[in-house]
Parts: structure tokens; sequence; C-alpha cells
């Protein structure tokens, strides 16, 4: 009987990987993996050279959504139908071997992962590495400390409603905003509202090759990557600069 | 002239540490790192075994704190002189090689280096290695994914007022508690106004080999460890498990 094991493989820079993970990537005969139709995958990308020559792939493709959006009960019926076949796949190759999920950033932090997770876990040993997540490889990206003292962070969507992300953003002190893509306008809108425009930065693809950081208010309302976060960073209580004694 | 490595060890198990933050820790000729008097200090833990035999360490003491209380203007001034001095040290040493400066978790999240990383940016080159979070190394371990669809996550200091504490964790789905300690009741009675103690997780020492997990609620009211986080998982909009198709 063998297991799964979710490796969470950080923001991008493959470097960035757990001792952990990358063990188990090396050591893998059979990794799986989401990806969009016609995409590589990013976790996949990851991974790229480290893998064992004869290892076996399971890409998971997501399924296509052109027709249905989002949102509706007839697309979320299709989602779940997909985890439940693919936990009934895993769980087939995983009677003679361990097979390993590769996810970006950590898999219990808002990870497609977690999906098979509660459908496997009565059924299969799972271990779960945890990863440096995606706001974290952003973060450091922008050179600039997150959140100090007693800050509060508070991690939004960009899906959620204008008016929400208002009264959050209003109410902490540091912020995430992810999911932004097409809902980066909606985003800096609630930001300029809540008084916070000035101070946002957005990092697209933070710590891949082709990464991006820029203040908010200087980019062009462009349609923004999948993998673009923005941030307000805290600026807390901290001991004041002094000069040194006498 | 050489750097500043700021090399974040993630939440305590040395397996995740990055590959990044391995590799300088390996090749280090000289370490700083924080500690309580008489303490080992748990970043110093986390990579015994990994270090040159002829490493050269730098052990930054925090001033002692029996006398005056934490948030005294004399204790914040006893700290900001504190970092003056150590700014200067790192300063002089890095006039002729690189100095790995050792942090737990992330750096740049609720992180001491930050204090010296705003004092040293202006005179030399400074690399920041993230790390894997203590709060992502705590909810991987109890098992739960953390936050799902369009959660928002709040993370709170235990140290805010217990009226500020309620009005946070009324306000958002998932919540992670830091700077637990002294301040576990207080964290309680917020807990229980805002509705969400029966769902609160305590972890203390999460990933370390003495890690422990409980339900806050199954806890005495013993003083916590300096290492311990609370947790409230947020469990969002997802996908509803349909029977797969015939
Ligand atoms: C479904 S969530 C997965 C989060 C992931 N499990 C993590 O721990 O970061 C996807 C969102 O994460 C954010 N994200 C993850 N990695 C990122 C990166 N390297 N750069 C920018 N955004 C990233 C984007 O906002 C994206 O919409
Ligand atoms: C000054 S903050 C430093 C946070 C660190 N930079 C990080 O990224 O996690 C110290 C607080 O982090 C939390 N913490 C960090 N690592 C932990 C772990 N492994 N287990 C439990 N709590 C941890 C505790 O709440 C502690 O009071």
């Amino acid at each position: 009987m063998g297991r799964i094991i979710c490796a969470g493989l950080g923001p991008g820079d493959p470097d960035l990987m757990s001792r952990r993970a990358e063990r188990a990537v090396r050591g893998a005969s059979d990794i799986a993996y989401f990806r969009k139709k016609g995409r590589f995958g990013q976790a996949r990308r990851i991974v790229e050279g480290m893998l064992a020559s004869d290892v076996c792939e399971h890409a998971m493709e997501y399924p296509v959504t052109t027709e249905i959006p989002f949102d509706s009960p007839d697309y979320i019926r299709l989602l779940a139908t997909f985890y439940d076949d693919w936990a009934a796949r895993l769980t087939a190759l995983a009677q003679s071997r361990d097979v390993v999920v590769l996810c970006e950033g950590d898999p219990f932090f808002y990870g497609s992962f977690m999906h098979l997770y509660v459908r496997l876990r009565e059924r299969l040993e799972i271990e779960v590495i945890p990863g440096i997540t995606g706001m974290t490889g952003c973060w450091t990206a922008t050179g600039e400390p997150m959140t100090w003292g007693d800050d509060v962070m508070s991690v939004l969507m960009g899906s959620m409603s204008e008016d929400q992300l208002v009264t959050h953003m209003q109410g902490a002190d540091a912020l995430v905003v992810m999911k932004t893509g097409r809902n980066l306008p909606k985003i800096k809108r609630a930001l300029a509202r809540a008084g916070r425009l000035a101070q946002a930065w957005l990092v697209e693809r933070g710590t891949m090759t082709d990464q991006r950081i820029a203040r908010l208010i200087e980019t062009e309302d462009h349609d923004c990557p999948y993998f673009a976060i923005v941030l307000v960073h805290g600026h807390g209580r901290r001991p004041e600069r002094v000069e040194a004694a006498q």
C-alpha cells in the first residue's frame, strides 16, 4: 500500500522549495499536478529538471469553462465530479506505490489539493509538506518588511465584492489580496475608497524568472496574470531609531 | 566588501528549510542570530549539525528585561540601542566577508531581523531568503486545510487588547493568533466572546520534535511557551461533494 505525498513547492523559484519537498520530488516514481488544459502547469514547471527519467506523470486538467460561468451551480458540480474522479484514480494508483502531488505555494492555503485531501484522507495515508506561500515570496520580493509589532494582517480574495473588500481593507494594517486577475480594477477602486491605494504594490509572478514589481498606482489597467498579488505593508509599533548611547 | 544574507529557516523542522537557505547556512563563515540571555536560541537550534567546523558565531542577546516593562519607553530605547549596536557590528564584519543572519520562520513576517534590515540597507547589500512561516507549519500540523474559496484570513497578536481581538475575530473566517504565551487566557476570553472558541486549536512548537497540538477548549490554563499559535480554520465556499456521474 502506497501513500499520497503532497509537496508544497513554494512561490515559484525552485530554490525556495524545502529540503523535504526536494527529496520527495527527486525520488518520485509517480507525480500528479493540476493544470489548465493546454498549459504546462506552474507546479510542473517548478520541478522541471528534477524528475527521474522514468517518472510517470498524471496531469489533472481542470474541466474547461468557456460555456458555463465559474460560480454557477453547474460548474461547481462539474468540478466536484472532477475531484471525485481524480480521488478515485489516485486511490487506485496508491495501491501499489507512492504518488507525489505537486502544489504551488503551501498546499493548505487556498490550494486545489485540499479538495482531493478531504476525499482521500479516509482511504489513504497522506503526508502534506508545507511550502513557502506565494504571498511570502511576493513580500520578500518588494524588499520591504511586511508586518511589525501588533500589526493585523488580512488576506483577502479579489473575487469578493467591492464593499466587502473596502470593509476589510479599512480594518487591517497589512493587506494581501490574492486572485487578482480580472478583479484588479475592482481591487484598485476598493483600495482607493479605503484610503490605501497609494501604499499598495502589485507583484506579478513573484520569485519566478519573469517577476514584475510595481507600485499599484503606477500600473496601467491591464489584465494582470493569474499569479499576481496586491500587497500593502504594515508599519506597526516598532522601537524608534535613536542615536547610539551617549 | 561582503554582504548580509538573512536566511529564513522555517517553522522549526530543519527539513523545512529551503534549498537556498540550506546552502547559505552550510557555506557560512560567520553566522549571527538573536536569542534570549541564557538560552541556546531557536534559530541556532534549527541549524545544529549543519555548520562548518570553523564557523564564527555571533549571538545577539536581547537586553535583559526583569526591571522595566516590555512596552515602556525605557525598554523601547534600550532595544533601539541594541539594534543600533548590532547594525554597527555587522557592518564592520561585512567589510571583509558575508554574514549569514539566521531567522525562524520568514524574516519579513514579524521578524526581529527587520529592525537590523532598516538600519543596514543603506549601508550594505542585503539578501533576504524567505522561509515557511511558523503559522504555515502549525496549520499543516493540525491536518486540516486552513483557507478555502473566498475565506478572509486575519493574523492577530495576542498582545492586542481583548476588545480589539474580539472585533477582528468576528470579522474574519480563518484566524491566526501569534504571541500567545501569557496572553492565552485573554485570547480564550476573546474567542469565546466572538463565538469562535469551540473551533480553535492551540499548536505549541509546531514542526519541532516536541510539538503539541490540542483543541484550545481542552487545554488547561497553563502558561504556554513562546512558540505557540492559536488557529481557527476557515470553511469557505467549496464545491460540494457529489457522487461521481454514473
Ligand atoms: C489558488 S491560490 C493558491 C495559493 C497557494 N497555495 C499559496 O500558498 O500561495 C492562487 C493565488 O495565489 C497567488 N499567488 C501564488 N503564488 C504567487 C506568486 N508567485 N506570485 C504572485 N501571486 C501568487 C495569486 O494571487 C493566485 O491568484
Ligand atoms: C516574533 S514572531 C516571529 C514570526 C516568524 N518570523 C514567522 O515567520 O513565523 C514570534 C511568534 O511566532 C509564532 N511562531 C513562530 N514559529 C512557531 C512555531 N513553530 N510554532 C508555534 N508558534 C510559532 C509564535 O506565536 C511566536 O510568538
